[in-house]
């Protein structure tokens, strides 16, 4: 197990104006007041538990190794839905067992996954709503200073899966879908460089609705304004742009859209 | 008095865009490079006093003992209103003194109010309008590295005080109103459990304009999809909500709605 | 040459709600666990390089000696555009080399630039699209962790330089421009208090579009409502405001506009 680091990420759907991000900021540095608590994002749509697995494993590995990552997009709160704490090889997770931290399972080895149960790493409050505050933040901060896992409650073997979409692949042919609007409109597929490499697609055309594309560009700066373009993005997936404009709202293209490419 | 803590927070209506959080916080990193500076939000509605006031009281307990707590929402800045920094027993405060603090003078005892007055204390800068950089930021900081209270100006025994809403309760009836919308549509009420409680409410019926709710919840997840529901919330507040979706919206319902509870 | 301070500031048009700081962050924290982020902000509108220089050079003298700047408002990632790095007498920053830095070159003295050529401070990805992640965090972090500038790459003498606009001055008269309108829709001018008085103006009449302003006020709360006023800024700016109500909205007024001070 890597030595516990003092630091925390905060990914949730709270938004930045109420007062839900600072509460578990404070239940966390009252907790372990050595604690570093960085920010992915508060502007998950409400209750999009996909978006927010997407931001996650999209930027998780950037993170120092025995960085404890916090997820609250938690649509079931107060139900029988679990609170959950992940160990792979490098970080920690504590999330909601609603499928969110899928791709994390998908993608990591070495995993450990335990129940929070212990009521001695959680707050009592008067109402069952804000499990954020209550149970993750404490968790999260609990962990950073060095808590063992098995404290927390029992290994669970059947983590709650979500459907994460993974794109068909046939000779010369990978029919994905788009995944994530990032903030520039630009649309995000699930097709990988990977994929697309073993699909030996060399000369790819891409068709999204009725839109056709010739060929990847290497950078938005190659695109010519008004034109649909493609390029593989930051993170190695198939990535959709126009030019310094958004084309999810230009084009009317969303998460879901069919993409296909032919080589 | 505690131990000054390098810790301060930040709630102010500045929004994201600008550069004004910025300099607040380049300030006291001058001051006090070793501080901690957590936000608390910053999407308060301009020059909206209740809301902040409502934030801060929801959320500043969760924070370590001799935390200083910075509020920066002052439609007169550069007016008559004074600068005020308070101790109470377990935080300190730092704000224009237009009422904004009214909640916390409620709950707090042990309170020492002190106008800030020690051009020491204070940045000379050329305009009257940003007293979030060059008053509240710099007492805050010097708060914080351990200046003395009464370095800062003199015990004032008249702060402002604002109009904070109380329910009017009788015989097994309780009226209050709505007094805050929070990022997901839940209508929070100035109703709180104890209230409840004392007034021997078993099994309510709530009324809030043109809809009545039959019994309470124990949380969302509770709900059913389209009816209007209630439940005590994590603050010890009565709270409607509709599940998964924005009840402010969807049923036009905005602060200040009266809420009827008879039990 | 001050001594490295491990405080980062971060200025970008990523907005909130994707992962692009946070993957900033982790960069920054993985190479130099012990530095500070603060955020100056990440709401620029998408690509526009003016408001950025304008939001950097209105802040950053509030940080202290040695704080490294990064600005990533990077319309042109991925082509010929160099990144840079820039060190004054008392900061560092960390940009493209798009003009995006014109203030602070008018600004500062003793200034040296290099470009980021060192593929050793840069991190390896398969696309060409994030270089705020892949080449600007890490050479934030390398620097603030004491890096020498000569490693980064060669001196360059011709950075580029974005159209800033001046005013022009004749007897009596300043004729500038709006260049910037903050989040409470208050109206910022290239205008300052050092021309004004240089340019002997001692009872200003003021002209924007078909408004007059008769002189100006001391702060917003002197302010009448619903008339147009004029006073100097936090910053020492001609700045035009509608008392609590956002000028730009309500009289449509926006960056570019002319305004003519006569005296």
């Amino acid at each position: 197990m890597p030595p516990a680091l003092p630091l925390i990420t905060l990914l949730t759907d709270f938004g930045a104006k109420d007062y839900f991000v600072a509460s578990m900021k404070g239940v966390i540095l009252t907790i372990h007041p050595a604690a570093r608590i960085e920010d992915v994002s508060h502007h998950i749509t409400p209750h999009r538990i996909d978006e927010a697995a997407y931001c996650l494993q999209a930027c998780y590995r950037t993170f120092p190794e025995g960085t404890v990552h916090v997820v609250v997009v938690d649509p079931g709160v107060g139900s029988h839905r679990r609170p959950i704490l992940v160990k792979t090889g490098r970080y920690y997770f504590v999330a909601p067992d609603n499928g969110v931290l899928t791709p994390i399972l998908n993608l990591e080895e070495d995993v450990e996954i335990r129940e929070i149960e212990n009521q001695r790493y959680q707050l009592q409050s008067p109402g069952a709503t804000f499990h954020g505050r209550d149970v993750f933040a404490p968790a999260a901060a609990w962990l950073a200073k060095g808590t063992a896992l098995s404290s927390f409650g029992r290994l669970i073997a059947d983590p709650v899966r979500m459907n994460w979409p993974q794109p068909r692949m046939t000779a010369r042919t990978i029919i994905g879908e788009i995944v994530y609007i990032d903030r520039f409109g630009n649309l995000i597929s699930n097709i990988s460089q990977t994929q697309i490499e073993a699909g030996q697609i060399g000369r790819p055309e891409i068709r999204v609705g009725e839109y056709l594309i010739g060929n990847l560009v290497a950078s938005y700066s190659e695109g010519q304004v008004d034109v649909l373009h493609a390029l593989i993005n930051s993170n190695g997936m198939l990535e959709l742009f126009l030019k310094e404009r958004p084309a999810s709202e230009c084009l009317k293209v969303g998460v879901g859209a069919v993409v296909e490419m032919n080589g």
